[in-house]
C-alpha cells in the first residue's frame, strides 16, 4: 500500500484556504489537473456522499471521487477515488487537513493519501501524487489568491 | 464548562444506526423530544453547514442547531446549538459516534456535549443532557427500530 | 495490506481494565498465548518506546513489541511488532482502545492492526488475528478479573 | 475555560524537534521560563503517569506536570498542571504537536491548553499562555540548535 504524504506553507489566512477548499465542487478553481467538475445526481455540492465528477486537464478521462467526510470545526474533509478511471489507482482515500499558523496568520496544509497502483508502479504513483497532485495543488491553489485579488 | 457523556449498546447492527443518525433533518424520526424539523434557507440536509430548526415537544419553543462535521468513515458527526432558544445553554457543541460491536453485531453508540448553563444551573443541565436528551434518545432510537419492523 | 479490527463488551468497570491492559509488560497476566515478558535493556515498563520481549505460550518463539503510544486520557495505546519473530508479519502496527459504557458500568473494547502477511496467507492471518489474538484476548482478559476476585 | 492555542513555524527538522521536546524532564533545556527539573517518586522520564517537578526561572516557586499521553507515531504529548502551584490555573490540561513540513525540511508546532483562571483574570492569562509559555517556548525551542550547533 502506498501512503503518500504532502505538506507546506500557504501565505493566506486559514479562514480564506478553508472557504475555497471546501468547495467540494469547485476544485477546478485552484487545481491545474482539474477542469469540468459537476456533482452527480442532483446531490448538493457539500452533502457528505456526494459524487464530484471533474476532467483531467490533460483530457485523459474524468476522476469521480466520494466526499467521505467534512469537519468546519477541525477545516479538514476526505474523499475516495471510484475505480474504473484514467488513474490506475486502488482503494484511493484521501484527506486534507488546514491549520492557522498563529504568528504569521497563514495556513499549514497537509494531504494525505493511501492507495494501492494497479499497475505495481509503486514508486512512480507515490511520487506522482506527493509531487504533482499534491504540492503542484498546493502551490496553485496559493497562486488562486494573488490572481484574485 | 459542562462535559456532558452517555454511552450505551443499541441491539441493532451499525450501518442501519448510522443511517438513520446521519439523517440531520430526521431527529423527530427517532427522537422523542423532537417534532416538525426543517433545514433553513434551501440548503441539503446533510450539507455541512446547515441549520436544522426543529420543535421542542413540550411546546416550549424552537431549536436552531448547525451541523458542523459529518463522516460517514468514522460514523460521526457534531453540531452546535445556536443561542436564543428554550434552552439556556452557552456555546453548546455536541458530537456522536457509532462503532461496530463486531462479535454481536449491535452498536456502540457516544452521545458528548460542551456547553455553559447561562441559568448557572449546572449540575440540573448536566444531568438532564446526559439522561434525557442522550440517554433518553439512545433508548427511543433503538425502540424505533422494532416499531418499523 | 490487511486491516484486522474487534470489538467486545467486556463486562467489567473501564478503569479496571485500563488498569490491567495499560500494563506493557504485563501480557501474560492476561493473554493466553503471551508467557514470560519482559522489557528489553533496562527501560521502564510503559516508557513509550520500551519494548517488550516475551514468549508465545505454544513455544513457537518469541515476540518483541515497541510501546509506540499511550494515553490515559484517551485510554488508548498502540504497538508495533519487530521483524523476524515467529509470525510472517511486515510492518504490523497495533492499537487498543477502551470506552465506559455509562448506563452498565462496563466497557467497550476495540483492537485494530494493519499488517501483511510475509508469506501471501491474507486471508488465514487476517482471521488469525481477529479471533485468535484479539477476540480471545478480549475473553481471556475478561475472565482474568473473574479469577482474581 | 479559556482555550489557549499558538502555533508556528521551526526551522529544524521534525525529528530533532520532537526528540528534543519528547525528553519529559528535559523542559529546562529549552524553556527559558524553566529550570531544574525531576521525575518524582523515581519513576522513569517518558513513563505515562510520571510527575515532573520543576522551578520557574523567576524564582516564584514550583510547577508539577503530569505526563497524560505521549506518541512517537503523532509526535504529540499531553500533560495535566497539579494544582497548588504559583500560578492560579485549575483544570489545567496542555497537548504539543510536531508536523513536518515536507517541502522545506522544517516544522510546524502546536500548543494548545484548556484550564480556568481561578483568579478570574482571564483575558490576561489566556494571553499570557499563548504569547509567554507557548510562542516564546517556541521562540526558544527553535534558538536552542542553533546554539549548539
Amino acid at each position: 500500500m502506498i501512503r503518500a504524504y504532502s505538506s507546506t506553507i500557504i501565505a493566506v489566512p486559514v479562514d480564506q484556504v478553508w472557504e475555497r477548499v471546501r468547495d467540494f465542487n469547485g476544485l477546478p478553481n485552484w487545481h491545474p489537473a482539474a477542469t469540468d467538475s459537476r456533482i452527480e445526481e442532483g446531490r448538493a455540492n457539500g452533502e457528505v456522499g456526494c459524487v464530484r465528477n471533474f476532467a483531467l486537464a490533460d483530457g485523459s478521462g474524468r476522476i469521480r471521487e466520494t466526499l467521505l467526510s467534512l469537519s468546519h470545526t477541525d477545516r479538514t474533509l476526505s474523499y475516495d477515488m471510484l475505480p474504473n478511471g484514467p488513474l490506475p489507482f486502488v482503494n484511493y482515500v484521501a484527506r486534507m487537513k488546514f491549520s492557522p499558523i498563529t504568528d504569521r496568520d497563514e495556513t499549514f496544509a497537509e494531504w494525505w493519501a493511501e492507495f494501492e497502483a494497479g499497475d505495481g508502479q509503486t514508486d512512480h504513483w507515490h511520487k506522482f501524487v506527493e509531487n504533482d497532485v499534491f504540492h503542484g495543488g498546493f502551490r496553485a491553489l496559493e497562486v488562486s489568491f494573488s490572481e484574485r485579488k
